[in-house]
């Protein structure tokens, strides 16, 4: 019987005390209004709503799973799903950062961000339905036609209908190229599209009358590969000209997968039988507007797995506190009692700081990201736009792959602080770290954001978007540099920035001659990266705390989040070490074994 | 569909090539006549048995589970394990290293260690079952009066009877001196045992006619703590006079446990109802009877994920080079095929080779602790049977917890080779991954053989065992110092070894400040270690490779493993430099903590 509490101190320091986040919005006149009290007090309900509604429908939705009836091509969602959504959709959850024009709140993206952490806390089986509904209103928002965008996002943004992404098939996940699905344009200016995907998240279900999927196929005349890819329109059910619902579409679920985990919700294998369909951006431009989902998507996924790793320690937290086991090997700490609470234990004590370390690195990465993504739309300065969106571009990666690494390690180490009951799946560890490994794998592999990131985002224009995380860096050894308070925390970013810069220079010079020395270095080169930026967070979260310490403040907040600074650098961050050095060993010893691996 | 074949070649490398084993054992005159041929012969027989009756019942096993009727208490264990156990005890498998005064077939028990590899590559949930029956084996024939052994062990060689640990309790698994578990003692020597025991791998099934419960509990009058553990044997089934089977003990099965994995295995709740039992050992010195099967266990654990990483490192490789996606980043490779199969990158190579070195890494440690077994029970020198024993002693907790996090790092690595498909239960990986994760945990957790290992074996005589594996390598570098072919797998261990005795020593005097500082390093301390040993027996099998290569020996075995050797000393063994560093980082980090965790 896990338990979960919304971070919501944690969530006000890293928004209102590290980023400012509301002197950020009076830059922007859509947000002008936002102020800290209403956010927080929204975020209080959002996270009643997570705690209250969704969570306490988790491990029973693990066990029960969706069941597809193969007659209808129906698909019924565990007990309480369906009612929870409608819960969510009554109290207007969906609409928090939509567009007003469509029927949103037009609340900042960071307040979104905030509630999905606690959302996927909470059960992120449950929050990828309305989770994905938002990468297909993101694509839709960005390359729909207005006509398209009145027809689907009013009903999008209340939830009514939910969005899917159609695009892996049985022989091509990460090489979208080799698709074979079909579109034939039809007289009416729609398309008929045949073909069959898979994996399909929250792609049949009983809990919203509509789903509006979002459809990779390939035109008639289609070039080969990714040039010759379009993104359509491909509802359930048709929309009639007045906006209700018209006939079943043939867009059918044919099979449901049996996964590790995220068990509630339906993976499935989404039959196309000549469904209408209609065209969203250019002909064979669908890879553009896909990778609008994409990119949401990839902050999404990271998301899920913050949202895990701090459930993960809550629990974690709780059972090291309560359960008594041996003495400490300082001396009996508990004398009235037959054992000690294991968290006396050194190793314990690192378990716990690990998830603990992770999730607030990451709640700290993931809010800077969303107001790079509040900036980057609506910000009126455009360079400020572009800015943002080229850092927001570089972070990406690094939030989907490190924080679900990071995610596994936690949810792990969780795991493994209830010994033989971390096993046994009423204590719900086993879970968090089972729904946890879809998260390293699907919306690009975490190989694939490494590619992403080392490739194209750094190397592919000689390392200048790295130079604006860099400034940023500068800047803090600038405004700190003869702060001896801040040095333990300052030094070794600054260190491990100068040695990336170096190491950068070197891999494309390698790259150069051999790319597979990218390929052979970018995994390790992605987690140098993660620990760069976090490592950084950390150290302006320790800054804002040592500020507040020396003007008197008394909160223990501030003293918590130091001890988890010092643990983040002592105990974490020199991974680093060993990264560089096998990242460095390069691409010999894994290309030269066709022996090995014969 | 998974498939596996057995790793005969190898196994064959790392007995007859790298420690010659049947040299070994012609100093040993119960296995003077255990020749090369015969072993071999063995393994294939055994190695078919694996692959062709448990391997076929090990996916539907883990979705069938098992059942229990509460009415009887039975436990039905899924289709086709009762009838493969038949078989299994017809071939005479159970009997193979077992004594021959008891039926046993007598041979090393080197032989077994390679069969029970093969046995959990094929089916760790099945082979528990037989696999409990050792643990519980050597504990009678170690501790058991002749009239025990005379009643038990000749069923548990033939293996119409299991065996199984009771030891843990719901308030203890760590701390057994918190055992509540009572033990009265009745007129006729028998006592009647009357507690709750949870946690019982094998603890209930229909495979065998009797289970022979190997039970801790307390006697009235028993000191508190651990020092008042008695061992009992409480069957199943009370045996006659006359070897037959008689009335049905009060020992039941109380409820299965729902688990991440390993749900072929009847994990039970059992209920000690004033059960009948008889003493193992003397009274209250049940922990030394326990440790007998505990250590078997623990090295028992380890070549669970050996099997594991094995099974999975084969089924990855398949896949990488069937499976087509994206092209090579150093140009086309398959230019006959729609894309490359996905051994091209770089990555996919590293997760493969990280499961191959570890599997083949981990053979040959497993490998040499059965032949320290062997020689520590039955070599005719006292000093050689008590050197192996203390160096076995050493070896033990890293076999348990290095082996079974390497096959965490390796199965998930293998998981994620499969990408999205790896997450589903079809293809099988993701249940190598969910099956290995008890390995970290049960026979003591992976922290609890990291003290065990730093606290008692090392700092607890001063380093002297320590040094007897020290001695391996200074010999190893001694032969080989002056040979440059040998340098780059010789120099890493070498200087390796050097550190750590200097951290051993830091170590020792710290930990005599504040005994936290040994709680606080081990776990770094042992994955070192663990690299130390992998890397003295990688240096050891390059060797044999590059000898047989100098003699003209084109057999392409010996370039891979050189190959992988490359690439063990490049990627893998500079963890230690993350490891030494976050070690010595020490426990205040961890200690310095009490606000972050309140």
């Amino acid at each position: 019987m896990p338990t979960y509490t919304p971070p919501l101190r944690d969530m006000q320091f890293v928004m209102h005390e590290v980023f400012k986040v509301t002197d950020e919005f009076k830059a922007i006149p859509r947000y002008a209004e936002a102020d800290a009290d209403t956010i927080n007090a929204i975020l209080e309900e959002a996270g009643k709503f997570a705690a209250e509604v969704t969570f306490p429908l988790n491990a029973a939705g693990d066990v029960e799973g969706c069941k597809l009836d193969p007659a209808t091509h129906e698909v019924t969602t565990p007990a309480g799903f369906k009612e929870a959504y409608a819960k969510f959709v009554e109290a207007g959850w969906p609409a928090l950062s939509c567009d007003p024009e469509f029927g949103g709140q037009g609340l900042p993206l960071v307040v979104n961000q905030c509630f999905y952490e606690m959302m996927n806390s909470a059960n992120q089986a449950w929050t990828m339905y309305p989770g994905l509904t938002h990468g297909a209103y993101a694509a839709l928002a960005t390359h729909g036609t207005p006509e398209q965008q009145k027809t689907w996002l009013p009903k999008m943004t209340s939830g009514e209908w939910t969005g899917t992404m159609c695009l892996t098939e049985a022989h091509c996940g990460t090489d979208l190229g080799l698709m074979r699905t079909k579109a034939e344009p039809q007289a009416d200016g729609s398309y008929r599209i045949t073909g069959n995907k898979i994996f399909i998240s929250a792609g049949e279900h009983d809990m919203a009358e509509n789903i509006v999927h979002l459809v990779l196929a390939r035109l008639p005349d289609a070039p080969p590969g990714i040039k010759g890819i379009s993104l359509f329109i491909v509802p359930k059910f048709l929309v009639k000209a007045d906006g209700t619902l018209g006939e079943r579409n043939p867009v059918f679920c044919g099979g449901l997968e049996h996964k590790m985990g995220i068990h509630g919700n339906a993976t499935a294998q989404i039959n196309l039988d000549g469904a209408a369909g209609w065209m969203v951006g250019q002909p064979n431009k669908g890879m553009q507007a896909m990778f609008v989902m994409m990119n949401a998507a990839r902050l999404g996924v990271g998301n899920q797995s913050l949202g895990l790793t701090e459930v993960a320690y809550q629990n974690a937290l709780a059972y090291a506190k309560e359960r008594l086991q041996m003495r400490s090997l300082s001396g009996t700490k508990a004398k009235d009692k037959p054992a000690d609470p294991i968290i006396v234990h050194p190793d314990v004590r690192k378990m716990l700081l690990t998830a603990k370390a992770y999730a607030e690195g990451g709640r700290a990465l993931l809010v800077f990201c969303s107001v790079l993504l509040d900036k980057s739309h609506f910000h009126p300065d455009e360079k400020v736009r572009k800015d943002s969106d080229e850092l927001l571009s570089l972070l990406t990666p690094i939030v989907k792959a490190f924080t679900t690494d990071n995610g596994h390690i936690a949810t792990n180490a969780c795991l493994q602080v209830f010994g033989g009951h971390g096993y046994i799946h009423e204590w719900g560890m086993e879970q968090f770290a089972r729904d946890n490994r879809i998260n390293m794998i699907y919306e690009g592999t975490n190989t694939i954001q490494s590619l992403d990131l080392l490739g194209r985002k750094i190397l592919g224009n000689n390392g200048a978007t790295l130079k604006k995380f860099g400034k940023l860096v500068a800047q803090l050894v600038q405004e700190e540099g003869v702060n001896e308070d801040m040095a333990e925390f300052v030094n070794p970013v600054a260190y491990l920035g100068e040695q990336m810069t170096k190491f950068t220079t070197e891999i494309g010079f390698r790259g150069f001659q051999n790319p597979d020395e990218v390929g052979a270095a970018a995994v390790d080169y992605l987690r140098v990266a993660g620990h760069l930026v976090h490592g950084y967070f950390w150290a302006r979260m320790a800054q804002v705390a040592l500020r507040e310490i020396a003007a008197g403040n008394t909160d223990p907040f501030y003293q918590a989040k130091l001890q988890t600074a010092r643990f983040y650098f002592a105990k974490l961050f020199p991974e680093t070490a060993m990264l560089m050095r096998t990242a460095r060993a390069g691409a010999k010893p894994l290309m030269d074994t066709d022996l090995a691996l014969a």
